[in-house]
């Protein structure tokens, strides 16, 4: 299998050659031919060809062919459950990347239907009265930048990330040129491969580069947007990269996050909640062999409760099937590939400076359906660290596998203060049925997360997971996860949208906008 | 006059002096006694003692603060009025300044009462229905950061530019440090020694660095925010800086910018609008003696009118009277001292490669009330590119004085492709009559800008001017302005905020935040 580019309207085969290896068997199954696109003229061809076309469309206009690409994309989807064995996912792992993908689609197509107007421009907040005598007013309005969406994603959700980012930026008038990672980059290019044979987009609305992006951030403007998901290391070379200060360029970056699950002081073994955080934290370990941005990387419990949860957590991880995804009876694949399993052990060899495994042993675990020595496997592998106050390494190491590292806290601001010592997170969960101790978590932690998800028995049945982004809310964290915020229904536009206020007289800002500018009725306020 | 820092609660004095003098007479007026300030511990004043006090304020408390911040200051602004003589401010020119600041804490103090609840968080946007069943919901919070907010202030508005920047953090619930730029932080001096002096703020709430920041930016964290205005060379250096991308400290910046104003092909000599087009071209060049960020930079108009143009502005630009800003038949004082003439007269050089002068002469001009040989005087200056098309430093070069460059287009698609050579500005005015060609505009070069003032004979009388921001509307621009937002009523207040997306059962979402959460009825929609 033969990986391209897709440039400038056509399949691009350039000469950089690198093998693609199974996850599980290491034999090579694809050769990414990246180079030979001219990065200057690809992206002009988003901002002149893409970028045009898109312009001319309105929201709901670009809101149905995201609604035909979704339903297109659905109906061959088993195509792309076929290839992510390769990268080590499970069926139900690549429910995830290939449904969650799709689903994305789905709910930019329709909240654009239902929360944007049909028009190619937004209002944004109320006019303002600027002058007493009422001939002065300011209104904002929203409109597509003039430039590229440059979207880098990263190997974990090959089509989850290529979609979760396209939709609001297609959504919101600007064409998207994205670069999947080489490891995973076949089912990418599947995907990609699909939505070109849909020809739903116009011409330049996608652009897809195989292998390294070149001298592409040489040629940024202040018109383009950057949005990057990977390491913490990779991000900030970019972000540092002279065309980001000197044009103003837009980086959104989401990136290394030690994410907590936070099993609160009322929620002791035998309580709803108790089961709920066992039941999440084994889930998140063991789901993508934990290669997910947000999975829980530490797990919080009073001190209490210790060693109930390490003894539950190791019932759990007992039944965990390791081996060939293909397997039905397999619950857990194999990380993505070999240096990556060689980086999960470095890191947790740094962990084990500071904690001790409690659970699962690297060098010996058994793997079904498939040879040790070949593929990437790890098993799942829970650490207990003793004095979490003192130690550092538990709260800034992403082990970035199926690895969590359980820790006692000795009161409620102690919580607080051991979950925020990740220095910026995508996600916290709580497990309580106690909404004062949720509150205090909220306010306490809440400047520190993107998101926080509050399980307890009332919403167990329907909560949607610790490691789950949502399309209508926002996936994102300060500090460490990289300050960006992707998703959020139709708050993600914004990044690929300039604001603009304008002054005029209510009349004239009535014409240029089409929609009565007058001051608001006292009421209103 | 000795300058002084004033961190943790106390005034003090370090000794790197540095020698402040006037841009009227180049006496030496002040000493700004920088150093000795530990920046680890200023820092953590602010959050652990300033922040604190803060959040536990609800916005209407810190509206109240705000309000009577800006009633103490409006009692005793005739000093500031005094003191800013010195650094070539007229008695207009300090109304921008002085007025313009306390005004602008008075729209924060409103606005927060009027528009923000009663409370420590926003809700932030609608509940989101996440499971059929109607047992699992989000809900967007907002709370305040738990760190500090850096303001670096431009020299040109010593008093607006701290609290237009304090302002919405303050309310917002954070701590501000704030350093203004040392050739005018006597003014600023003066206004931070009146709000010390009020004991209306609390203790932590503003702390004031004269001087060098030395290695503050090394202990920055994820939930600090630096706020710079400056020049586009400094602003990308702190940009850079490693604790920026490794923390992901938010930065806002307001820098460079080659404003247009743009005569609409409707507004030919004769009309209203080409009149407000002079008179707002004319106006911008002399006000604060063009060192405005939004001052018009590039003055474009239709090809056939550039004759009438230049020879209108002429009229005008020669009763200006240049010289002692002290004396009310002075309409121009000077720039702020010789090292920023020197800069105006280089920039002006470059510019001369693409434009010739047609009024003013740097060699040759009078000056009223002062010595020409010891101020920074500069007179007005206006060129004419007659190429613009192929011209680029007109399009690149903020010379930050009393300059502009008249410009003739051909045909409105032509006047689009000029101004957006801007690579991204503050602010873009346009004189037209016809809402056809405004819109036009506004869809042309809106993304390419932060505001766009459309000036006619309805607003004429009320309109408040190309150069000033208002507090109600954003104030910022994409690319060469440094793509940051100040201002914009409460949006600003988000700078300083983190948005978290908070999961649960709408019992638990309910309680947490004290707001009915439920699933929107139809008809909300």
């Amino acid at each position: 299998m033969k990986l391209e580019s897709f440039v400038q309207g056509e399949w691009s085969q350039g000469k950089d050659t690198a093998e693609v290896r199974s996850a599980v068997t290491g034999d090579v199954i694809a050769q990414a031919m990246g180079g030979g696109v001219d990065m200057h003229e690809t992206l002009a061809y988003a901002r002149e060809i893409g970028g045009k076309s898109l312009r001319q469309l309105t929201f709901h206009q670009r809101a149905d062919m995201l609604k035909k690409l979704a339903q297109y994309l659905g109906e061959r989807k088993e195509q792309l459950y076929k290839l992510s064995f390769d990268t080590g996912a499970t069926r139900a792992d690549s429910m995830i990347d290939v449904d969650g993908a799709i689903g994305t689609v789905f709910v930019y197509a329709s909240k654009g239907r239902k929360e944007l107007p049909d028009a190619r421009f937004l209002l944004d907040g109320a006019p303002e009265q600027l002058g007493k005598g009422g001939t002065f007013f300011g209104q904002h309005v929203v409109q597509p930048l003039r430039g590229v969406a440059v979207h880098i994603n990263a190997f974990n959700f090959p089509c989850w990330g290529l979609l979760e980012k396209f939709s609001p930026a297609f959504l919101a008038g600007v064409a998207v040129v994205t670069k999947p990672a080489t490891i995973t980059s076949y089912v990418a290019h599947a995907l990609m491969r699909m939505i070109v044979e849909s020809e739903i987009l116009p011409a330049g609305a996608l652009q897809f580069i195989i292998g390294q992006t070149g001298d592409l951030f040489d040629h940024l403007t202040c018109q383009d947007v950057v949005s990057f998901t990977g390491s913490a290391e990779t991000s900030q070379k970019l972000q540092r990269h002279p065309s980001i200060a000197r044009e103003s360029v837009r980086f959104v970056a989401e990136r290394d996050s030690v994410n907590a699950a936070i099993l609160a002081p009322d929620a002791a073994a035998g309580t709803a909640e108790f089961d709920l955080f066992i039941k999440e934290v084994a889930k998140e370990m063991t789901v993508k062999a934990g290669q997910k941005c947000t999975a829980i990387r530490r797990a919080l419990a009073p001190q209490a409760q210790i060693d109930a949860v390490i003894s539950a957590l190791r019932e759990r991880l007992a039944k965990v099937v390791v081996g060939n995804p293909e397997l039905e009876s397999v619950r857990m694949g194999p990380v993505v590939g070999l240096d990556q399993r060689r980086d999960v052990l470095d890191r947790v060899a740094a962990l084990r400076a500071e904690a001790e495994i409690v659970f699962g042993n690297p060098a010996d675990f058994n793997v079904e359906g498939a040879d040790k020595t070949r593929g990437a496997f790890v098993p799942p592998l829970l650490l207990h660290c003793a004095n979490p106050v003192r130690a550092s390494n538990v709260h800034a190491i992403e082990a970035f596998g199926p690895v969590c590292t359980v820790m006692g806290y000795d009161g409620l601001e102690q919580a607080i203060a051991l979950a925020n010592r990740g220095d910026g997170s995508l996600v916290a969960s709580v497990y309580t049925h106690d909404p004062r101790i949720a509150a205090d978590l909220v306010f306490g932690v809440g400047p520190f997360h993107g998101r926080m998800a509050l399980i307890d028995r009332d919403c167990a049945k329907e909560q949607t997971g610790h490691g789950s982004p949502m399309p209508h809310l926002v996936h994102g964290g300060p500090g460490r996860a990289g300050g960006g915020e992707e998703l959020g229904g139709m708050r993600s536009l914004h990044h690929y949208m300039q604001r603009t206020a304008l002054q005029g007289s209510p009349e004239m800002l009535t014409r240029v906008t089409g929609s009565e500018i007058k001051a608001p009725s006292p009421a209103a306020n």
